[in-house]
């Protein structure tokens, strides 16, 4: 049998990591309510970062992401902070949906990822 | 070679759930064409649930769930449903989408489990 | 620790695909302007099919597709693509899913395959 183990969410309910196995699941929004997609991806991909740690992994063993944006207008801006934050020699595979998400938050990163060891 | 097994789907060339190795992917929606979330959402868990049975586990071997909602403003009902229904010993990471589903649908989950053996 | 191999995508910071142990996770847009939803789910569908060979598995191997479309009305035009396309003895879980798109796309499919070995 895989052994799981969940690090709490923010509510009761829902887990911010689950690692099955040699697989992690994670997910983040920005804390910040500033109606900003640069730093509220910053923000979110920072989160997404302390999730993988906190699960024994990180970036580099990303597999695949999927971002839901408010507005796809504002795709350029999320992409900026994307590319600054992503480990360009390991990137994973990425998808990015544009979708209504719970105010104030602008963007939701969902990321799949292999563990350390 | 991992081991697939299939559930089949409500119409051909879909599965109602996938086991590979020990990860079960499945889908619902509910039967109910009543236009209320909680009762949608009541509904399309229960039969998360069976998928989940079906395939040999679940729901507190629940990884991840993705939940795709048609109205945002819905979200207290579903998280109801859902507050109710999880295991909250053994929570997955879960993500709420607002989305355009195929009426009469208002919401549509998406879920990845480990198996139980 | 699970071997990673990537797949470069059509942008830096992206992978076209990623294997993880037996495990392949895939994203593909149409490359046709054309605002044809048949036409876009076609070549869709058939580059999902080329990153899974690429990545050493193929379609009678998925797991899990999720399709956003731009437009719920088109969904049969979509699935008229999908049926002609999934191998049949071996469907994947699907979920069709609404949502916005970067332009010209009107199609974003992305899928996980178990390997082939």
């Amino acid at each position: 049998m895989l052994p799981i183990t969940r690090l709490t969410g923010m509510a009761p309910g829902r887990s911010r990591a689950v690692r099955a196995g040699k697989l992690v699941y994670t997910v983040a929004v920005a804390d910040t309510a500033d109606k900003d997609m640069r730093k509220q991806a910053q923000e979110t991909l920072a989160k997404i970062e302390r999730h993988l740690k906190e699960a024994g992994t990180d970036k580099s063993r990303l597999l695949s992401c999927t971002v839901y944006i408010c507005d796809m207008a504002l795709k350029p801006q999320m992409n900026e902070a994307w590319d600054a934050w992503v480990d360009m020699a390991n990137p994973p595979q990425r998808a990015c949906i544009g979708a209504t998400l719970e105010d104030p938050h602008m963007i939701e990163i969902v990321a799949v990822a292999a563990a350390q060891d």
